[in-house]
């Protein structure tokens, strides 16, 4: 080949014409690099290729939604074949493109509310899914293999210079506008105001090509919000069990929660059974977690001393404001998250990751799969995984480590806890146990390479049912790892065909134990015990810095 | 406890009585956030309290030297009980802190040069060591439980509104800056130059307290430039191996290289040998990497396609600016590196990470630690990690993950590979093959939790020496990972220990593969076959683009 330079800077080029053709499409309306609303399909038809490789802003929480919806409704017999990179499809309107026939292939990570629809576009051949990501792994790919050309992205506000007000929800815009402006391509932002001074600068304008204020402000989702009202009391003794048989004695004090009524019923119980034992200051110190409303009365009580945040959740503002010593908050007072780091965190800074799911096979390993559903992992992977690059001890991950090479020929090494939490039976009676999971079928169907698992069954190391916690680091052999699961799998199928002799000899050796065992007494397990029993208790606990959406208001 | 308000904005208060310090201390000195030099000390011990926690930005390449030794300066009977947190401990100074009682604890990733020094402060009572981290995990930790309360970094420019130009030297910046100055910390950087008008804002002014102009640009090292003149045939025979016994089978297109002369010659034989097998195109295209000089000819032979990097290397400057197509950009043409978000992309988007190592033992796990030296992991844990939170398949990953669970009852998923380089001896004809790791010799001098392990056995898929591969995803047991590894392990007492039948029937069974079982012709193996052969060579071959620094010039 030869080294003319030419060769070298297509994508500078590139960039050149597109902006080229932006400026003769858009003539004289921009404003700095703002332009008017109305025009935004001249933008999109002047700055977007065939075939690009576009990452729209589909957050957990907040989305692009004006810019995406502009996106599907552009006219495909002009741009079309567009390879959509997107953390979340959570919106209609972000399946629109491919229906529309705008774009035609996918790489994500979560899809929650759109999963059916996913595989149904896959079935019809109207997308072509390039992977499932956790998020970490799909913004790492960003600056490798699949970089965007174009981003259309959301932000808070913008200046007329293009510097970006992210605020609370920060969430993955920092990691898509840098790979984005990095390598050449275009940045376009949607923004719920034009401010002539931002209240504080969380992206540089020099990243930022276009803005555009929305005539809405972006759509954003409550997601962390659950009302303490719908919490059993099964739940209440699972977080009992959790507390005394997991907490303390690993001595957690960095952690993850995943979403849920499980892992809330925790937080709800650190104030009220979890001081009650003494182990205030003890664990559960540190978190890499969305701000929860349900961690309110621990964050009061003086239970939890930091929290670092993937995004943030509607109705905590004030409250998050007014306690910056706990959450990171920026000049302003207003809350910093940030997706890619947190995730970080979550994988390398937090002893225990423990989140619910809806299936776990005799193996341990774990999915929320079903058929007909393609709805991803979000982040559970990359919490739920042993950070095997981890090398700074605790006694959590200590004695984890310990625990599963204890009499093997093995040179010592930690381990994170990760924990599943659930009912052995879920909604309509379905088990949580099960020979085969659903992933399996719905590999076949979608010709996947392997089952969408989201959690390994050699990552788990603790199973937590209503019935007892399976410590799985202590088993010794596949058969033995079988009946643990099988001995907390209570009346499911997978529990009836327990083997009782060895099941109650793994009680034991302590690698099965139930409520009795670690002294859980559970006569206690009722919801007096939690420290918000409905939305208004939360409320009251935070003095009336907490703002629940309307939704979550019966008052 | 009660809720008043002063309660939950300590560190508010205190962020606030340490600036009005700092304003009376320095007066009407500021212009904007900018002080003069003769300052700084003032400054300090206005800013800085006893026992804080001090990041000090000791990168991989650049150094925050003008700051760090002003630090190490400062008065031990006014500051001292500082817990420094630094990723990179690489000049005197930043031992200086310890030796004159301003700091005493220290949680930090790497310390090369200084592990000597580390190792004696420790022994004479003058640090304690928190924990050795890979890069990622200690920038992870800033945010959870290791947040700085201080810290001193570097920038190439500053504005007097605090906007930093880190240019291609951004480095761990961007995650320091934003874990202090997002939890009312005091964030303080030295710059080459205060500049009215940056080339382009790479940290927003917000997150910076003070700048101050260091009277000589920082110190920066360049530390991935290897002169291929140094490289042997036999580093030339196992690049042969490595690229036909392994990239090409695997069909690796992203990866990660080590530091060091083993994998340079990896990089020099891509555009000579790896062309002549076809593989052009098919492996090696997409790079987490510094821009290694060695690199030069694979990019302009058109094998590597993209290269995202942690940091930058001296003299590469103006070859990356005309190559705007292969390195990450901004739109004043230089280039934007980011270790924190390079590292992601080095677990979770690369296919494989191939290193060397000082000592491998006989469950194949490896160390850089020996005794009387602490030096830490830099990045490596973190890449020659599998990362099992990974979800996104790819040829090699699924191959690899195939092999390791072929025969065995479990669910399948994908492996990264993780190669060790090496020879069977290294200088000073030390074995790289044995018994029993230093490392655990120094884990119990240092009164270490666990032994210094920079990747574990259980992580390592292939050890590649002069005498062979062994592939150890294929072993299906200790005795036969052993044998693998005595293998390989040449004339080293861990290689004569071998057991010869089991080694020839692992080589039967493909376990082991010499050089002629790959159909590698070790006539071919001389240093013709590198694509440059001295510095010279990568000048010329950079179009004069490259401009090495002085001391690896001999013309």
């Amino acid at each position: 080949m030869s080294a003319s330079p030419a060769k070298w800077n297509t994508l500078q080029t590139n960039r050149a014409e597109r902006l080229a053709r932006a400026g003769a499409s858009l003539g004289g309306a921009l404003d700095g690099k703002a332009l008017p609303a109305a025009l935004l399909p001249d933008l999109l038809y002047a700055v977007i290729e065939r075939g690009d490789r576009v990452c729209l802003e589909g957050n957990n929480q907040k989305q692009a939604d004006f810019l995406g919806q502009a996106l599907a409704q552009l006219d495909p017999a002009r741009v079309n074949g567009l390879h959509m990179l997107q953390s979340v499809l959570a919106l209609p309107q972000h399946l629109d493109v491919f229906e529309r026939g705008v774009a035609d292939r996918l790489d994500f990570s979560f899809s929650g509310p759109q999963a059916a629809r996913v595989a149904k576009l896959l079935a019809a051949g109207k997308l072509k899914i390039g992977a499932i990501h956790t998020y970490l792994e799909l913004f790492s790919r960003y600056f490798i293999d699949l970089t965007p050309r174009v981003c259309l992205i959301a932000a808070e506000a913008a200046d007329r210079h293009g510097n970006l007000y992210t605020g609370l929800n920060t969430e993955d815009t920092p990691p898509i506008a840098e790979a984005t402006a990095f390598k050449n391509g275009i940045v376009i932002v949607q923004v719920n105001r034009i401010m002539d001074t931002l209240p504080r600068v969380d992206i540089p304008g020099d990243w930022v090509d276009f803005v555009v204020q929305s005539p809405r402000p972006y759509y954003i989702e409550p997601l962390f919000t659950r009302d303490p009202a719908q919490i059993s009391e099964i739940q209440v003794l699972m977080a009992m069990m959790a507390i005394k048989g997991i907490y303390a004695p690993y001595e957690v004090e960095r952690l993850n929660h995943g979403i849920g009524f499980d892992t809330a019923a925790i937080e709800l119980l650190l104030p009220t059974y979890g001081e009650s034992l003494g182990l205030k200051g003890k664990i559960a110190r540190h978190w890499a977690l969305n701000p929860h409303p349900a961690l309110i009365p621990a964050i009061e009580s003086g239970f939890v001393e930091s929290v670092y945040s993937f995004g943030s959740e509607l109705g905590m503002e004030d409250y998050i404001r007014a306690r910056p010593d706990v959450f990171f908050t920026g000049p302003d007072g207003s809350m910093r998250s940030n997706r890619a780091l947190c995730q970080a965190a979550g994988h390398y800074a937090c002893d225990m990751f423990i989140g619910s799911t809806l299936q776990i096979d005799l193996q341990g390993n774990s999915s929320t799969a079903t058929q007909g559903r393609i709805a991803g992992f979000g982040g559970a992977p990359n919490m739920g995984a042993d950070a095997r690059g981890r090398r700074h001890a605790s006694p959590a991950w200590l004695k984890a480590g310990q625990q599963a090479r204890e009499g093997r020929n093995t040179i010592p090494r930690g381990q994170k806890l990760v924990v599943q939490i659930v009912e052995t039976f879920r909604e309509h009676m379905q088990p949580a146990f099960v020979d085969r999971l659903d992933a399996w079928d719905l590999a076949e169907q979608a010709g996947m390479a392997l089952p969408p698992v989201m959690i390994y069954g050699d990552d788990v190391t603790h199973i937590l049912t209503e019935e007892g916690i399976a410590n799985l680091l202590l088993c010794r052999s596949d058969e033995e790892r079988e009946q643990a699961i099988r001995g907390v799998a209570g009346y499911t199928p997978v529990g009836m065909g327990r083997d009782r002799r060895m099941v109650e000899n793994l009680r034991d050796r302590g690698i099965i134990q139930r409520a009795e065992d670690i002294g859980v007494d559970k006569r206690l397990a009722t919801r007096d015990l939690l420290a918000a029993r409905n939305m208004k208790d939360l409320v009251r606990a935070s003095g009336g810095l907490y703002n629940p959406p309307k939704r979550f208001r019966n008052w």
